[in-house]
């Protein structure tokens, strides 16, 4: 724990889930890019809501899903994201800020209602997302407070607050504002669709500006236009001072000043849901490196964390982190 | 199956839960009756919420939710319900026309929002209820379309429908045509605090109005104000032709035609979340009824369908119950 007031202030795209089943048709039928997250307009996020089972709603936003994580596990946080005045808008304030995360942003008075991410799960607990941005792309550095992201340890952001100039301009000031301050700037890739479209930039940051990376396999491979694993990793550690690289059930790699550990994943009785999966191993990483743990134990906070996600619906805890990781004496 | 176009009309309250955790001693300082449902105004509904945990969202109300497992079952459902034309409003009936339920009744256009659940549950899995009514306390005898209730084979309601004047004439009028019709009414205690509040008029009920009564062991004690279970029993046995009578885990007793039958529970790994179980256990007693199934193969898929819902959070099932029932021979 260090002296800050907060472990991680987060910058991410604030969004509500909407969660339901679908057999792999329903992707193919909908044009739905299998375990990707596409952006989509109000009237195609109609469309498709209308087709969709019965679902249930929670909270969710890469990056918030990482907040609330970390929160969960007993770190500080704080979010900066972008909602509506709207019914769901409140929903996603309460649950962010009942976990007692600080939540700076202001909500938009007008325009684009809360955004919202349609999440199919199909039976193999894959998770296909269509993500209306709505009040999320309001998102600008106006609503970055300086004090807040120089009082935290690690500045956290989504590689997809890319697609919004207005959220890009968030994330650069707040990575200038925390290396100025000395605090670390980490980014998740996101999703290897999103490393695609941005492919050379991520790059450039990962060299210049990132301290801490977060990828699975396929961002990685994406990221540096290789096939081969240990060629991305290698790359990654002249890059990053330190990145964590997940691996699904094959567990995690993670690179801490040039060294190379290898964690396995937890055990899950049964797979339910993948969401979220990432942006709880983040969680769980960022806790632990804020507390100053060794790598491995990061890793295995972080591998901690994902089980305990995708066992269940939705993308945040059901239960207490910090109780999970006292049992597992990680805490 | 029958040839009528419904199987079963259903009248609620239409609310949308919002489901956290929490422990006992929430419920204490908070003034929550463990295991019931209190209505409550706004103004508490807002100051509950902000303490609350975060949450799931996930569309409820103890009729719809029989009515979404009818038709996760292979049921013909129609419902009848208010909400508003507000974004919690849109997720309820999106969840319940997606199951292919028909719901007639229009949206309130101005007024209260969406009615809201506010479900605490404790590490017993038992929920403790908080309702904030909305727009579901506008439902009113204009909103039953007296076609649809004829053209279903039972209209089921549910006993919280009496808390409100307007809700409880649509009760009464949807009984009436339901009776003319030659069609079986139906009606769910809700809860043993409701039974509490109108224990003169569900008795009139049961004993005149009602052909199929669903109750677990605490509202059937109170319904005949004995402590002795067997004397319920044997009470309902002379006032209603059908009667489902639920004991969580000692399973559930049927009176059928005079004819008293026991059934055992369904085999559950391990209770998340009781919500619902009541309301699932109906949906799967009366898509057998409506079927033609013998009380025992009603019990059991009753059972069936309860152990499906309590094994996770939220009010619905998550999978299909027709699938279930298939594997269990009950289809």
């Amino acid at each position: 724990m260090t002296d800050l007031k907060y472990d991680v202030a987060g910058i991410g795209n604030a969004l509500v889930d909407v969660i339901s089943n679908a057999d792999d048709a329903f992707l193919t039928a909908n044009g739905i890019e299998k375990g990707g997250m596409t952006l989509i307009d109000s009237e195609r996020a109609d469309a498709l809501y209308a087709k969709m089972a019965p679902g249930v709603e929670s909270s969710g936003g890469s990056c918030a899903n990482t907040i609330a994580g970390l929160a969960s596990l007993g770190g500080k946080g704080a979010f900066f994201g972008k909602v509506k005045n709207d019914q769901l808008g409140e929903v996603f304030v309460h649950d962010i800020k009942s976990l007692g995360v600080a939540f700076p942003a202001s909500l938009a008075q007008e325009g684009a209602p809360t955004g919202r991410c349609l999440v199919i799960v199909t039976p193999d607990a894959q998770r296909s997302m269509s993500t209306f941005l709505g009040a999320a792309q309001k998102l600008s550095p106006d609503d970055i407070d300086a004090d807040t992201i120089r009082a935290a340890a690690v500045t956290y952001m989504e590689g997809y607050l890319w697609d919004e100039p207005g959220a890009k301009d968030a994330f650069l000031k707040a990575a200038k504002i925390a290396h100025e301050a000395g605090r670390l700037v980490s980014l998740t890739l996101s999703d290897s669709f999103c490393v695609d479209r941005f492919r050379d930039e991520f790059r450039r940051l990962a060299k210049d500006e990132v301290d801490l990376l977060f990828a699975n396999e396929a961002e990685i491979l994406s990221l540096y236009q290789t096939d081969i694993f240990d060629e991305a990793l290698q790359q990654v550690r002249k890059d990053c001072k330190f990145a964590a690289l997940t691996r699904s059930e094959q567990g995690s790699v993670i690179v801490a000043d040039g060294e190379v550990h290898v964690v396995d994943a937890a055990k899950v009785d049964k797979v339910v849901d993948t969401t979220g999966a990432g942006d709880l191993f983040a969680a769980g990483f960022l806790y632990g490196l804020t507390r100053g743990k060794d790598p491995v134990t990061c890793g295995r906070l972080g591998a901690l964390a994902a089980a305990e996600v995708i066992s269940h619906y939705g993308p945040r805890p059901q239960v207490s982190l910090a109780e999970l990781a006292k049992k597992e004496g990680l805490a």
